[in-house]
Formats: structure tokens, C-alpha cells, sequence
């Protein structure tokens, strides 16, 4: 027992570190339990047990402090097991995006460089096509769930289930500086690769507990407390799950994961476990709202926080007819990730429902501890005026410092002592933040981050392109969705058509060096992009003489 | 502007320090209000003007950072605006206890060394008393409510408003260490003189926010929320009133402060700003339930915290039948104060009326980040099994790391790396605190402690007293008070009686040697007092023999 180290008269200077999180689960809700699709059930004592197990498997697999650990799953008890295993040795949890591109797939595990690597059997083709990026990987530990697995096409240090069971239990975690980095996870590159961030265990504790009093402590009607029963439905993969796995077991809320996301499993689950929290990005929300069993469902006792994307006043409007009780939340990946909530301030009470859907669409306020600023455009010095549009900056306890081995894009993203985010915006007089428009050549569609210069690079590449822009188009399922234009040289004029094009993008996808949710579905043939006097593409010339060419072709 | 200090791509370092709590309500609620006794109203806006102008105030007087501003006011828009002005500069707020004796008033600060004072009128008197206390005091600010205050007694710097108006608004707080202290207060000895405890930013930040949790997110119908409108009975210069008006500011909700205390204003403020939330010790929600004006006061939507004693099962049933929802919670002072309260789990939801009563007379489960454990009375090893009486141990990120300037008593504070609350108790299978009985010789009165070696070396100065010992018995009012047992020598026999040692101690109070709560109100003379092997006063034994006549007495 370390207590043997202090002397009489030496205080116990606390740490912020994630172990203490747990305790105050196990306190309160030994017995409340953590769910794992249809089947699966166990309580919190269990889940202590097994997060001992697997950190008693990882130390004897070698893993010291510091050493990263890589995750590649669905959301499960699995990822919520290694949220706490894995940092609470002192290790970096990495976790993986499975959706993206293969280049990025590769690129990030390569680049977090994990010594040993969780990934579930459904990911293995994939994991095939990255093979040169294992090379820091001393062990690969492969989860299956079904009973004859196929012929693993690697060699496995052993199977998830089967070393936790053989695992010594009572693994001791001991106290270490609570600046220890603890979780490692990639932001899907607005240009170029993925960019990694990666936050201590005190800037996770730290957004935990403002987390909890965003949604406890405000007179919004998204309470999140102990008595819910909380299913996330964004990936656990990235930004912890907007941290409120964290939470949910600090407060020892029944927790659901949903394994491979099905939308009738997922329908179901709500139903069986009576959700009444979760958590998506609004083409999610869009889904369930439309999904014919849905319409059977008893939504009123379910909040739910919409982010990733703006919330738009009609999906807002669906969503509280029926009888839905939906917050906005605004925050990024370098910002682990909150910044921002919806709340509906109680002097808003009187007001109309236009514009408490109005206060829904917004970015909201921010969360305790974090101040939100807006900068102008041209960054040298920061606005005092917040009403006028700019560029929104934050500071928080729990902000990346930096983009993970990458000083160069980190001079970008910390300036004058700010964050920023890269998003354009102002403040209202009630303290509103509103997010309007972007910096980067981007789209986010269904949550995740397009890159135009990418996409711009590929279609290039068909015989015949001599230019291309692509511009992000506002949609109500998706957010924003890309559409490109395209300048056809005089060698070939007649001969290519959008369809060509469309086809050869396809091939991207399949290839895997494309994700599916970043091809474009408007391929638009035009004479000329205008650009910039600095050659720039100058998007809001394009939307003013195409405009019209991209809405009528919908 | 700092911000010019930063190059690009560094991380502002955002340190938990108290001026961050005050902006979160600036951006919530503006234009919410603090309110004083019947008169005074300000919004938040305003607020942060005084808080402003407190600190440009003293900031001319000199205080610079490290340096002491004592406080001796009531309950009061002043006293919350020094809760942010003075750490906000770096400086630390001493807060003193005007109710205890003069010689424990004058220790208090002449060991805190304010270089400032703060002083309301009505203290004068007990400031003259302890003039030679004042030594370091180079400044003292006088509060003054009479339109024609007497001549004061003492070369004042100036009236507290004439000072605020006088000041230049806009002084700018820098950040600095999160580690910087923050506050200094002192707790009434159990045994010599008080002894003081000071805490940090990072401590009182982070108690804010386990605070707000603990209120906010679990399933207790006690839940305190920006809506709510808080006004404090429990002495601002102690335990910062439960650290409450540090989390009403930081969630923007409405505040009101009574002044000094008179029972008829008080409930005139709790009808006049419809109250729904408070703190108080028991004593004080027994005086209020009795009142014969509270009778028809509407207390369904006022929730209350009642902290300082444990609140009996019969004063518990009364506040329910009432409509009042009370919840306990159990601090110490050296806890800054928080350790726990009494949520009723959610799985206690179906249990008898008597269970709930239970649970609200324990001292309920620790807050987020609190841990808690049972030592050996013996102290030398942490027992592992809790459900045992020994003595209660804790550990949390704002516990107090020493007693100021006082090595020795801090040795007995801090063991094995764990806080000795010196308190008796158990936890029991459902993970609720049980405080039992304590380890020092002391009543708590009222939510004060009473020394009883003070009590029983005054009480041996009457002539002819041979023997004195004094226990604490157990009240409904009070939660305990201190009963004296005498052994009379046999020289003076039948010539002393109760009655004159009665009188004797009254002449203690007169003079400020004793202050009122710690006047025993039981005399009783008996013909020896019970002692241990080792001497020491057998309080058992006492209780066994002599018990019958204790409550015969009543």
C-alpha cells in the first residue's frame, strides 16, 4: 500500500486522474448495470473486475506507462472497459476511425504507433491493407463474437474474452501526475492527413465535471443524472464519445452499446432498455425521426444532444413535435470535444417557440470553464466586439495543446494564447454563439470532416480535367454534402461527361482511399472556376454564377 | 493584453483559479440579481463592476499578492463580493467568527495578520477589546449601514462604499498559479486556541464543481440549479457558507443575504424573494419550523441543505410533513468543507418512508472525487472493511494540507496520506456514512464545537471545585450541548451549590472569555468522576452511573 509512503503531517496532494472517475461509480451503483446489445449484461462490479483483468493482460502483454494502446472496434463494453484500463496504467489509449479513407486508416495507426493493437474480427480485411503501418505493434489482440471465427490472417497474441478470463484479477493502479497523457485519437484532416490529439487524464477529468453540470446544473430540460439510461450513438472512436461515457459511469448510469451499428437493432435497443439519453449528429437524427419503426416509438422520455453539425430549425422542429427533447452541442476534436450547449436560459422562458428553435440551431453557451471569444478575421489581434462575425476562438482546461508530432500544424491552430477553431461566428446580445461559416475548404457531412482538397486532387486525375473546385451545399439529412465543379480541356470538351467522372470517383471508395461519406453526389461541368486575385478558388463566385446550376439539379 | 506573450503554436495553460468561475455567470445571467436584506438589488453585471472597483481599492491601499485582507461582516453582497475580489488579485481572504470568545477572536487575527481589515460597525466594540490583535493591520475599512454612525474608535482608511465609488472601475485581474491560496478561516478549537485553514484556487474551484455535481446530477430531489434563487444561513465567514455562494455565482442563479441575522426579516426575505433554496444547521430549521410566522409560510418549493450537526429522524419527519425537502451533508471545515450527502439512491426509490428518514440522518455518500474509508481507532492501519466502526478517513482534491503555521497539530490532521476527520463511524452496504460518535472530547452545539477541557478549566477556578468533568448530551435543538459534572472538596462541602457555579460561568460570557453556545446549561454535583487507567475523564463510565441524573435534571 502506498499510504506506508506518507509520513505523519504529509498531505495527499489529489490527482485528477481517471481512476478516481471510476470510484465514485462503484460507490454509488455497484449494482447498476452496462449492457452490450441484445445479450450482453453486467454490473458495475464487474466492469471494475474486468477493467483490472484487461489491465492485469496488458502488463503481462508488456505495456508500461507511456506505451500506447490501440483500439479498433464497435461501440462496446469492450471500448468503454479500455476508456479506463488503459489510461488508468499510465498508458495512451488510441483509438482508431475504421470509417476513413485507407491511407488515413494506415496513416494513423502507423503514426499513434501502438505496442499492442485490440481490434475486432470485422476489421481485419481492413487491417490486411495496412499491414506495412504494424510495424511498432508487438501484439495484435483480436475480439470475436462469433462462434467459428475464420482463419485469422494474422498471428494473435490471443483472443479479447479468453486472456481477460485467464488474466490474474486485483491489478493495483497506482496514483502517477495527473498530466499523464491518457487517450490519443485523429481528426479527420481538413487538409492532408489526419491530424492526431491527444488530452491528459486532467483535462479529461476536468471536462467531465463540467460536462455533468452543462447537463445537471442549468434549467434545461437535457438533464443527464444518475437515473438515465444512456446509449451513445456516435463512435466511440472519436472524442471519447463526446466524453460522456466519462460521465455516465462517474454517475454510474446504466450504460448501452450498440456493437455494430444496425438501425432496427438500434430501434430496438431503445425500446428494450427504455434509452433515455443519447447522443448523435443530426443525419442520425434525421434516420430514426424517418425510420417507419420509429414511428412507433415513445420518444418523451428520451433527450438527446445533436452534434457534429448544426441542428437545423426544421429537424429541430420534427424532433420537439414529437415529443423529443433535443440540445445542440457545439464543439471540435482538438477540444476533447465541448465547448458549447443549447441551453434555454430561464429569462428565454416567455419567448416563442420560434425562438427557442432559433436558441436550438445556435452553437449555444459555453460550458463552465470555457470562455469563447471571436477574433478577427484577419487573426492578428483578438475583437472585443463579439457581435460582429469572426473567427470563434476558446480556451478551456481540457484543450489539445497540440497537434500529436506535428509543431507545424499546431502554429495554426494556438495563437495568442487561443484556440482556433476555425469556424466563423458571432455572439448575440443574450450570449448566443453562432457558427456561420467556415475558414478551411471544407464539408462536415453526417459529423465527419471532407476534405475539398482531396476530393479536388482525385477528379484531376481523370483524363481530360483541367480544373476543379469542390464547394460544400447545405442538406438537411447530412448537413453539408460536396458537390464539384468541373473544366473540361478542348482536347476532350464532348467526350467527358459527369457520369464518367462520377464512376471514376466510385472507384475510390472502393479502393479504400476514399470514404464513402466524402463522394461527392454532384458532379457539375462548367466553363471556368473563378479564382482568387491570389489564385485562390473563390467559392462565393462560384455559388453566385452556378448556384442556380447546382439547386436545379437536385 | 497577456495575449501578446504567446507565440503561435502555444497552449494557454489554463489554470483553475477562482475568476473563472465568475465568468461563467457573467455570460448566463447578466442581468440576474443579489439582493440584500429588504433593500439593496444589483445584477450580476454590477457585481463584477464592485468586485472591480474592491480590488482597485485595495490594490491603492497597497495589498499585493500573498498578502491578508480580513473580513468581519454578517451575510452580505459585501461579503461575496471579498469571496472574489480579494483571491482574484492573489491576495488571501481571512474570514472571522465574531461569535467566538475575545481571546479566540483576537488569536484569530492576530495569527491571520490581515494587512487590511474590513470591518462592519457593529464590531467595533469586540474590535476594541482585541486592539493589541491588530498589530499588522495597516488599513482598516469600515462598513457602515446608520445614517449617523457613531464616532468611531479607531483611525478608519475609509467607509467601504465611499471607497468602491472612489475607486477606478476596470482593474484587470491577472491569471497566475492555481496553487496560489485563496482563503483563510479558522475552526473552533476542540481542544486550545482555533486553528486555521487555508485553501487554494485549484481547491475551491474544484470543490465548486464536485458541489455542483453533487446537487445537480444525481437523483435527489435536492437539486440546485441556475433557476434556483439561494440565500445562505449559515455564516459566510465559515467554511465560505458551504462553498454555495461560490456555485450560485458561477451558475448565474439569483442570491439574497440577510444581513444580521433576526428571525422576522429573515422569513420576510424568504417570502419576499420566494427562497428556494438554503443551508442552515439543524438548530436553526427547528427555530424556523417553530415559529409561530413560518407557520404559514409555503415551504414546498424550497429545497434545503441542513449541514453542521446531524439532522435528527424526528426534525427530519417534521421538515417532510412540511413539504420542505432537506437533504444532510457532512463537511468539516479542514474539507473545505464537502465530503458528502444524503441522495437517496435510485434504487431506494421503492423503500419505506423509515428508510428514507434513515438515509436522511446519515451523513449520506461522498460527492464526486471524495473518497472515503473507515481507519482502526488505533490509527496505525486503513481497515478494508468499512462496515465496522473506527474512525472516518478522507481523502479529496480540496482538503485543507496543513493547519496554518501549526506543524504540530498537523501531524495529528494527516496520516498515512489520509485525512483523520476525527470522527467515529461506519459505512453501511449500500455505501451510506454513519458518523457515530468522535474522538476528541467536544459538542458540537449548533454547528459549533465546544471545547470541554475549556469548559472544565473554567469551571475548577470556583473556589472549593476539586473535580470537573463535562460531557455532551444529546438535543433535539441544539443537536448537542455540554453538561458539567463538579466533585466539591470536603473543606467547602455543603457551602457550594450549582446555582453559584451557574453564575460563575456567566461572568465568563460577560467578558468574552466564553461565548454563549458554549455555556453548559447542566450542573451537576457529584461525589467523584470516573477515570480511565491512564487518568483520563471515563465519559462511558460517567454516562453509566451518573446518567439517570442527567436526564432526570432536564
Amino acid at each position: 500500500m502506498n499510504e506506508l509512503l506518507f509520513s505523519s503531517g504529509t498531505s495527499y496532494e489529489y490527482p485528477l486522474i481517471i481512476k478516481k472517475i471510476l470510484t465514485s461509480a462503484l460507490r454509488y451503483a455497484p449494482a447498476r448495470t452496462i449492457c452490450y446489445r441484445d445479450g450482453l449484461t453486467y454490473t458495475y462490479t464487474t466492469l471494475e473486475d474486468r477493467i483490472k483483468r484487461l489491465a492485469g493482460t496488458l502488463s503481462a502483454l508488456g505495456v508500461k506507462k507511456g506505451d500506447v494502446v490501440g483500439m479498433v472496434d464497435y461501440n462496446s463494453h469492450r471500448f468503454l472497459e479500455s476508456y479506463f484500463a488503459v489510461p488508468m496504467m499510465g498508458a495512451v489509449l488510441a483509438t482508431f476511425n475504421w470509417r476513413q479513407g485507407i491511407d488515413e486508416f494506415g496513416h494513423t495507426i502507423s503514426h499513434a504507433a501502438p505496442r499492442v493493437l485490440i481490434v475486432h474480427e470485422d476489421f481485419l480485411c481492413l487491417l490486411k491493407k495496412v499491414k506495412d503501418s504494424l510495424e511498432h505493434v508487438d501484439h495484435l489482440v483480436l475480439i470475436t463474437e462469433t462462434d467459428h471465427p475464420e482463419e485469422p490472417l494474422f498471428s494473435f497474441t490471443g483472443e479479447y474474452e479468453d486472456l481477460l478470463a485467464q488474466a490474474p484479477p486485483g491489478y493495483e493502479f497506482e496514483d502517477f501526475d495527473e498530466n499523464t497523457p491518457a487517450t490519443l485519437y485523429y481528426t479527420s484532416g481538413t487538409t492532408g492527413l489526419p491530424k492526431g490529439v491527444s488530452f491528459t487524464h486532467r483535462q479529461i477529468v476536468l471536462q467531465t465535471l463540467s460536462l455533468g453540470l452543462t447537463l445537471g446544473s442549468y434549467s434545461s430540460k437535457i438533464r443527464f443524472s444518475s437515473k438515465d439510461v444512456f446509449m451513445p450513438l456516435v463512435p466511440m472512436w472519436k472524442e471519447h464519445a463526446w466524453g460522456l461515457p466519462y460521465l455516465a459511469t462517474m454517475l454510474g448510469a446504466q450504460q448501452v452499446y450498440t456493437g455494430k451499428f444496425e438501425m432496427e437493432c438500434m430501434l430496438h435497443l431503445f425500446t428494450k432498455y427504455r434509452i433515455t439519453f443519447s447522443v448523435c449528429v443530426p443525419t442520425a437524427l434525421h434516420m430514426i425521426l424517418e425510420h417507419p419503426y420509429a414511428k412507433e416509438l415513445d420518444l418523451s422520455s428520451c433527450k438527446l444532444i445533436v452534434t457534429g453539425a448544426r441542428l437545423s430549425e426544421k429537424l429541430a422542429k420534427i424532433a420537439l413535435s414529437r415529443g423529443l427533447q433535443v440540445t445542440s452541442a457545439f464543439g471540435l476534436s482538438e477540444a476533447c470535444p465541448l465547448v458549447s450547449m443549447t441551453h434555454l436560459k430561464g429569462d428565454l422562458d416567455g419567448r416563442t417557440t420560434k425562438k427557442k428553435i432559433e436558441v436550438l440551431a445556435s452553437a449555444g453557451l459555453p460550458a463552465p470553464l470555457v470562455d469563447v471569444e471571436i477574433a478577427e478575421t484577419s487573426g492578428h489581434l483578438k475583437k472585443t466586439d463579439n457581435l460582429s462575425q469572426g473567427q470563434v476562438i476558446i480556451r478551456s482546461p481540457w484543450l489539445a495543446r497540440e497537434y500529436h508530432r506535428d509543431p507545424k500544424k499546431t502554429m495554426n491552430l494556438w495563437k495568442h494564447g487561443w484556440l482556433y477553431t476555425g469556424d466563423l461566428g458571432f455572439i448575440d446580445k443574450d450570449g448566443y454563439i453562432h457558427v456561420t461559416d467556415r475558414v478551411r475548404n471544407v464539408s462536415k457531412s453526417g459529423g465527419e470532416w471532407v476534405s475539398h482538397l482531396k476530393i479536388e486532387n482525385l477528379v484531376r486525375k481523370y483524363p481530360g480535367v483541367k480544373d476543379a473546385a469542390v464547394v460544400a451545399v447545405p442538406d438537411e439529412v447530412w448537413g453539408e454534402r460536396p458537390a464539384v465543379f468541373v473544366v473540361i480541356d478542348d482536347a476532350h470538351g464532348a467526350t467527358v461527361d459527369s457520369v464518367q467522372i462520377e464512376k471514376f470517383m466510385h472507384s475510390f471508395v472502393r479502393t479504400g482511399d476514399l470514404p464513402k461519406y466524402a463522394l461527392p453526389d454532384r458532379y457539375l461541368i462548367v466553363d471556368e472556376i473563378p479564382k482568387t486575385e491570389v489564385q485562390k478558388i473563390d467559392v462565393r463566385e462560384i455559388m453566385e454564377r452556378y448556384g442556380d446550376l447546382l439547386f436545379s439539379a437536385g
